[in-house]
């Protein structure tokens, strides 16, 4: 499985994956699941992927070559985030269609992705979309500044109490790692390191995701005074007397 | 959906169940999920369900039918805690296999149900079993002192940081309060009221459910602790420069 946030907020776009993949039990391995297409002056896009790993992996293998190749569509060339997104659908179709269309029938295989697709073209504010394994994607508003993808329930809880679409980025992205260690801690399916990008709109200088892994100071900090905190708290909650709650 | 979940601890079991039901999102209605047996001097036993109302439901009429009908086998009369979840689980099987053989083909309902079944009988201790929708079921034990069935995991990180075999009572009971409000903020299809049953090894006196409403005093004072102190624990930790983290 997998944990994938995205983020819009008034600052610009947050985007964090975690890099375990796992076909059963036995094949656990490191996949980068965050990717990003930019030219270093006019545009940033990044998509982070749940789902079958050899689709995905061929969506954004479909994607560099259209680059590559100049076909005349790529994630560099097209006016608006919304045609890039468009693409990116476009081709999660042509990918399920072309892997599914050769299977032997009765094998049952899951082909289906899910992918959060955000960036800024200059001209245009930052976006943030969310992109079905049926090729078609919804938009996030200030209403629902977040996208999540894969295994959302355990980290879902305090994204809810924290973000709003004015949540500063440094505080999101203190967020987003609690996000993740709630879920690193109750599914083994989600694991360390994490990618994690900001976009602070307008800013389209080259840039990479940082990488925290297991030994991260910060992270370490974070998640040791998370779960000294979490435990105060729930210490100094008011005590219940059960024989007459 | 539904949220339950059951403990095994030292000093006894907890049974927590929310009471919303929905098919789809226009049935929506209130049900009681926790049933109990009792003979109010040798034994006490508790199931939460999750699944198919329908055949949960039919599950509980028929054991207590079983035990009005004066069946050789009922709750009220088996010799252990091992020979009642036996025959819970066979009793599953039935009903959802009469249930499931009377449909016309390609109509796919899924009848399949979860349940926790635990308890005491006089000379034995307390013991926990989660029974499945094929009849079989697997026990608790201080290693994994908690069961979870329904829309489990949004509820459980504060369990997993929380509850040991040795958690006493009133806080297991805390906790898992705030497991119910953590799942009811982030799911609309679990929802308030919580019947919740304690247990005590070895007390056998009659004793019924204690419902938490969302107007009652101490559930209220809880979650706005809980609330409160989630967003101060948040606003305490270390941030991060994200222009060089």
């Amino acid at each position: 499985m997998t944990y994938c946030v995205g983020m819009l907020l008034q600052e610009g776009l947050l985007f964090a994956s975690d890099s375990r993949t796992n076909a059963g039990v036995d094949h656990i391995s490191t996949f980068r699941k965050m990717h990003i297409f930019q030219d270093g002056h006019d545009r940033r896009v990044v998509i982070v992927s749940a789902g079958n790993l050899a689709t995905t992996q061929s969506v954004i293998s479909q994607l560099q070559k259209d680059i590559r190749q100049e076909h005349e569509e790529h994630i560099l060339s097209l006016p608006s985030l919304y045609d890039i997104v468009s693409r990116v659908g476009k081709t999660v179709r042509e990918v399920i269609t072309r892997d599914s269309g050769q299977q032997a029938e009765g094998l049952a295989v899951d082909f289906s992705c899910n992918l959060i697709v955000g960036g800024q073209v200059r001209g245009e504010p930052p976006r943030l979309f969310n992109v079905y394994a049926q090729g078609n994607f919804i938009e996030a508003t200030a209403d629902t500044p977040y996208f999540q993808i894969g295994e959302i329930k355990y980290g879902k809880p305090i994204l809810d109490r924290i973000i709003r679409a004015g949540t500063p980025l440094a505080q999101a992205v203190k967020c987003t790692l609690v996000s993740f260690d709630s879920t690193i801690k109750s599914n083994i399916s989600v694991g360390l390191p994490i990618d994690l990008l900001v976009h602070r709109s307008g800013d389209f200088g080259p840039h990479e995701p940082y990488r925290f892994g297991g030994e991260h100071p910060y992270l370490r900090e974070l998640r040791n005074a998370w779960s000294a905190g979490l435990h105060q708290l729930f210490d100094s909650l008011p005590d219940i007397d059960i024989e007459a709650p």
